[in-house]
């Protein structure tokens, strides 16, 4: 006879399928779907949405959830930690009940159709009422998840995208970046400003760019029998390690954005492939968090496709699939293209250096919003403050200000900080890995990347949601958080280079 | 409070949203998937089916049909149509066991990939006993549909393609074809020896096939805000009226073929977009089987395709999108070079005079198989005879002969009929169309082709599955299925003009 926990098992295998249903839905709405297909698509997620809450909360998995903890201490480790992230899933689920869930779609929905008009015509105000819906919605549902969850409202954001976060943590790591990060883009801006880059002129197709992404996506082990490159508005990965489909957006008069949204997806998708197989059906399978998923995307992308020793390997595979030559495509060049400082008010269009500032904005502002002490409407007076504040410079208008974006209009408040924590896992991770593989930056150079790609293995991939995203950091890097850590490496490959 | 037809419509509408998630799956796996994906495909179409059988199947739906039932006159008739219907899709659910349903799936699955080799190495032995467990399972599923259905079993699988069709009609129908249809075969060949058409030489680029296909659809009124073109190894039409999706081949030295195939689907989707929208959700806002559904598309392709007006018409649009001109393109020509009459082995290279025949070969070896006449392993043998004795040649290999599909590795049996009413159905509504509207192909002719479509529409889209093929045809044109008006279209069309 099978037992509780084999039964639990089988149950979070069809959550688990109908997942990988929802993965492909929206990913094809993304890059295929026609338009007018918007309607019955929405019906489809809703369903498969509901099976899942069906399974998750019905009584049979209520009670097999309770003997599989009763028996726990029989089950290894893999199997033990597979409960505890059931048991989180579960309390997820059940803390929001439909009604909240119902309300923040029906507002979401709206809000994102008005923002797209306010976005156009400049009128925060014409946004502001929706956003105000979108913005009560999310906090009953985070007061809801605190009282379940025994913590603070916004921690249960925060929580739903980086399990174990806490909003204090956050507060101190972010407090040290913004009083560090402002004079570090003071100085590289200083510093880069005696060598400025040559333009690149030419357009490049769009065919030619994905060809160009598939060729080193290759090279990187991208298993194409199971995965895709494709285009949308923007970059984005989605599916399972059993068919996953990554996306960059390619502009004909900006291909070195195009790529660097091939590797930060790609970064992305190697994770996903990299998790372990033998629990593919099972939450303890799946990725830990966002804080984790970005780190590898941010790796990949910055620390290492921003370098030099990319470039070298890149650059005439570039030129022979471009059809280009010149001094605007040789190797130090395109590094400094792609490493150049700018005081951008637009955060898809930020560097390495400023992105974070755009982050610490958006969570001090979330954190206001929720505390109740900043309202709604007061929401651009209040950015273009906190822009001043650690840029030095204030957006002309709404559009480049706060309407620059759809995140808030779609309820992603919680979600922010993950970017920037995620940069600095992915800090920590390359100072080990250059202490433990120190000739990594020269196989890179001569485009191997089987060792890169299995230490990330050893280290992040094959551990799954098995770890706490503090616990894999300090097993992988022997230390916990560290924001020092990020600025050294920002100070060494910005200013003191 | 609700009737329990009403709540038997609710339980409809998830049937129906899970139905076109279906839909989305199977056109991705063969347009877009990669191949090794197609593990976790089998999985999440298998969940599902798992899921649509268990809502069909609940005691819920049984009592809340019986209720429906009994209340029936108090319906209008659209609502006494669903019931019928739903009784339809219920017998069937419940007359096959799953055991069944997994022995089929097994079978089928390994039949297909032992076909491909069979196929390439010319050996049918190879696939003979995987044929075999095909057939058996076919055999076991029939069997039981023909007791729930109270009919022969084979006439069980014919009524699963093409509800109300019996086998005794077909063969009444297929008689008369098979005596007139060689003749008229040896008679068109003759005529058109006279005027062979010149070749196509140049090779065309599949985007700008697809960019003719694209602009003679648009012209046709395909919405394509909800619906697409793409490329697959055979053209098929997937999904709803609320997003439908159609494919062509398109090779470059075979640009016609590319076009038809466009033509053909177009005839499909136009079918599915014209569909009563208001009952959607309901099986009797489905389409009326197989039969109807090939009527269409052949009524598209042939009858309206194949002819000096359409080619008039598209000429110039070719013209123009290929870049391409001389007298291998001009409209006579490719009049000419699409009306071909050839003995060809090969079904899906096959004219339209020589397709019936490849139909009747189909049915008359599939009769004998589930009467237990003709066992597996002699297929090739009875398959030359067949061919030898309507069309006068046969095979040099199996390839070529009954390995040359894998329809029957798939377990459609039943299915090839459809092809042939299909046909006999478009000729009827033909007839009918050019004496009830005397300047349709005058319209055609210059690109109008709305009076095409909201005939049809009137005559048969708008129906859904409300009539039943039997009535739809006469209500449409006054007869009964008559395969003499068939034939007499094919004589005037390929021998007296």
């Amino acid at each position: 006879m099978r037992t509780a926990y084999q039964r639990l098992e089988e149950r979070f295998k069809r959550v688990q399928v109908l997942r990988s249903i929802t993965h492909l839905l929206r990913w094809d709405a993304e890059v295929l779907m026609p338009l007018g297909s918007s309607g019955i698509r929405a019906e489809q997620l809703a369903l498969l949405d509901t099976e899942c809450t069906a399974i998750l909360l019905s009584k049979r998995t209520s009670v097999l959830l309770d003997r599989a903890e009763t028996s726990i201490d029989s089950l290894p480790d893999w199997q033990k930690a597979n409960v505890r992230e059931i048991r989180r899933h579960w309390n997820y689920a059940r803390a929001i009940p439909k009604r909240v869930t119902n309300s923040l779609h029906r507002a979401t929905t709206k809000a994102e159709v008005v923002w797209r008009q306010a976005s156009e015509e400049n009128n925060f105000k014409l946004l502001a009422p929706q956003l105000e819906k979108v913005v009560d919605a999310v906090r009953e549902k985070a007061r809801l998840l605190g009282a379940s969850l025994e913590c603070s409202p916004y921690d249960a954001l925060l929580e739903e995208h980086d399990p174990g976060r806490t909003s204090a943590e956050i507060d101190a790591v972010f407090q040290r970046l913004g009083k560090r990060l402002p004079g570090l883009i003071e100085n590289a801006i200083e510093k880069q400003s005696a060598h400025p880059p040559k333009p690149i002129t030419e357009k490049i197709s769009k065919a030619r760019q994905k060809e160009l992404g598939k060729q080193i996506m290759k090279i990187m082990g991208f298993p194409f029998d199971k995965g895709r490159l494709d285009e949308s508005l923007h970059p984005f990965t989605e599916g399972t390690s059993k068919d996953l489909r990554i996306t960059s957006l390619f502009a004909e008069h900006d291909v070195l954005s195009g790529l660097m949204g091939v590797l930060h997806e790609t970064g992305h998708a190697m994770y996903d492939f990299g998790l372990p197989s033998e629990w593919f059906f099972q939450p303890v399978g799946r990725d830990q968090g966002m804080t984790v998923h970005e780190s590898q995307a941010l790796f990949l992308e910055m620390m290492i496709g921003r370098t030099r020793e990319f470039m070298r390997f890149a650059a005439p595979k570039i030129g022979k699939t471009f059809g280009v030559s010149g001094p605007a495509w040789d190797s130090e060049n395109l590094y400094r293209l792609t490493t150049r400082v700018n005081k951008s008010l637009i955060r898809m269009d930020a560097d390495e250096a400023t992105y974070t500032i755009h982050v610490i904005v958006r969570h001090e502002l979330e954190k206001d919003l929720f505390a109740g002490s900043l309202r709604v409407k007061d929401l651009p007076e209040a950015w273009n403050a906190k822009f001043k504040q650690y840029m030095g410079i204030a957006p002309d208008t709404d559009t480049r200000g706060c309407l620059q974006d759809s995140h808030w209009p779609q309820a992603y408040f919680g979600y922010f900080p993950t970017y920037a924590l995620g940069a600095i896992f992915a800090a920590q991770l390359f100072e080990t890995l250059k202490r433990e593989l120190p000739s990594i930056m020269q196989d890179i150079q001569e485009g191997r990347f089987a060792p890169l790609f299995a230490w990330l293995n050893e280290k992040v991939y094959q551990h799954g949601a098995r770890l706490s995203t503090g616990e894999l950091l300090r097993q992988a890097t022997g230390s916990p958080l560290n924001p020092d850590c990020y600025l050294e490496y920002l100070q060494g490959k910005y200013v003191d280079e």
